[in-house]
């Protein structure tokens, strides 16, 4: 049976420099709770509360039922980058070319791809903080290290132009930036895109821009960064704004002249996205479930103009309103100065299941937390009634 | 729009070490063939002909219609993995907790996974030379590199602990094995393992065992490693003996007390599996499918008994029968010193489509070929045809 080794093998050093989510331990912690039977409310993934419209299901049948189970090409189906390509020149009037449109396991696939792309070990890549958590790990699995830069209200929560000229450094060589943005809910303007993208083309860097979020916005217009820079690297889902969450299809948009060196990465790290998942997204585009996910937007602005004020009535600061995404990140530092231990009580006394602002950075991040507006209007007001019940 | 770049960033390093499968070019060109009307012939792809079994596409088309699309823990269903390791107590008499079983996009995401954990920058991997070309690209994107070894017919075209006591280094931190393997169909016995497990372990090294054809075995009893070393980091895969190709799901079994890092690896890397693809997967392991999926192998089990001495009377080297996996790779240096050539014309000429030995290392590549059993015995009796005019 088993050897004992002579001596242990130790894991990659990378593991040091990758941190697991600490909202983990707070969804375990959750779940245990329900299975107790306590009403938890759950506010703390990033995950719609929505089911993958019915449209876009039937596709997905109807290719399980025609035996569409075998690989695809690495890039994707030819007709579902065609339909992405010809989405782009619908919505936002601009050609991007099928061929420079690879589909992948998720946008987590997206970011894999881009980040094997552009990271040499020891390369910087400057994003905001707050970020998303991933985006860090991304850059350390590749031995590059995010360059974290404090971004505040004056710039709605995003890195500018004004940043790039005071932090760009010799081994900074990437940017990275989300619009809308988690956690914060904020969008990058195509103004201050153009600038950031002239700062950063000025240094030779990359541009890299996370739209999975994109189609999920309230009072402004969509946009995307391909219609300011052709060149940026553009990471998209088919997750959030389509609903299709736990089927992991994401795509990522790169420059001409690129496609050949993310086909290898590609064929090498997935072999090929999920061919029912590709199938099924097919109907995504169709007017019936646009018509479906649009009502959905409406939903999640509604819930947006309520909860914002009430966090607001409670004494959070949440500074800029959100216009993108489904989160609130909301200062509470005159609540406590340990998020972790306040999400902690929250939710072992009132059942309410909120993000510590741990896992998105640095700056104020034990005095702050991430709502995501993922339950209907009245558990969202019964969510704010037991917060006002917990501060009191 | 697009700024002009001062100057243009340049891809990451790791793209050198990275190398595209010569196979895809030779498959575009049989696709154009096709679409010309040409009849081809496909013995080049690693995917079997039979569809995915009716059990459980119905599962799948259960788990839509019943909403089970959003997102599932990171390392994947609970009653999966549960539903693993019941099949490794059931099939091998081998215990492992469902708490080390991680589900994975396909088997890549296991490779992944598997490489991210283990391999430092700098650090050696001892793989076979000929193997699976992904193998040594996977090392590559995480800054180490493969340690290729020639293997020939007097050890089954696989690693011995005499290839370990003879070629070990310094930088060398892990093996890595494959049975069945791809390209040869070979086994490791329990008896080699055993062997290679102890030295690997007296180094201080990881065993890496790729199981991913577990259940395509001719003749020979099916084996896993951890029967044998319990240690053993070992990636599976719903595609082959499952016939889930395009689901894209796979599993990783880690040694006790590396779970925690696996975690926060997966929870990064994919979020999670993909949802459908693993309610189907869950019929996988039923009465009903598994009847579909023994009477598979004997078909494939009488296509290899065919093929082999097929190839044999045409003068083909195949000095070990491949005992599983659906391959044959056939020494071909009394015909070619160029083998990618022979393929293009054997393509361009008859209409068949096999892979050249470069995709899957340097010894002897120029000069080999691997053809996969992957359609019924009437068209594998016309492939023979095809090559013997091709070679007349």
């Amino acid at each position: 049976m088993t050897q004992h080794p002579v001596s242990t093998p130790t894991w990659a050093q990378r593991l040091d420099n990758i941190q697991p989510f600490h909202v983990m331990r707070l969804l375990a912690d959750a779940q245990a709770l329900a299975a107790q039977g306590r009403d938890i409310i759950h506010l703390e993934v990033g995950e719609p509360d929505f089911p993958t419209p019915e449209p876009i299901i039937a596709a997905g049948q109807a290719a399980l039922a025609a035996g569409h189970t075998r690989y695809t090409p690495a890039a994707g189906l030819p007709a579902l980058r065609q339909a992405i390509s010809d989405d782009y020149a619908q919505r936002f009037q601009v050609q991007v070319a099928p061929e420079r449109i690879f589909v992948t396991p998720g946008a987590s696939g997206a970011l894999l791809l881009a980040s094997a792309l552009t990271v040499n070990p020891g390369m910087q890549v400057m994003m905001a903080d707050p970020t998303y958590p991933c985006n860090r790990n991304f850059m350390a699995l590749m031995g590059g290290q995010a360059q974290l830069i404090p971004v505040d209200a004056s710039t709605d929560f995003q890195l500018s132009a004004q940043h790039i000229e005071q932090h760009w450094q010799a081994n900074t060589g990437m940017l990275m930036l989300a619009s809308p943005a988690n956690p914060t809910g904020t969008l990058v303007t195509p103004q201050h895109l153009a600038q950031i993208s002239q700062a950063v083309r000025a240094r030779g860097g990359h541009l890299l821009v996370d739209e999975i979020y994109q189609g999920l916005t309230y009072d402004v217009p969509d946009h995307t960064a391909l219609a300011t820079d052709a060149d940026a690297l553009v990471i998209n889902s088919f997750s959030k704004y389509f609903g299709m969450t736990g089927w992991r299809l994401g795509w990522l948009v790169v420059p001409e002249g690129a496609q050949a060196a993310v086909e290898k990465l590609a064929q090498n790290i997935f072999l090929a996205p999920s061919t029912p998942a590709q199938y099924a997204a097919l109907a995504a585009f169709t007017p019936e479930a646009q018509a479906i996910l649009q009502q959905r937007r409406q939903i999640l602005a509604e819930r947006r103009d309520y909860l914002v004020p009430a966090l607001r009535a409670l004494g959070m600061q949440v500074p800029v309103m959100p216009q993108g995404a489904f989160y609130v990140y909301a200062g509470i530092d005159h609540l406590t100065e340990d998020a972790m231990a306040w999400c902690q009580n929250l939710l072992n006394t009132q059942g309410v299941a909120v993000t510590p602002g741990l896992d998105f950075g640095v700056q104020g991040a034990r005095q702050s937390i991430r709502l995501a507006y993922t339950c209907d209007l009245p558990r969202l007001e019964e969510a704010v009634q037991r917060i006002r019940d917990f501060i009191a």
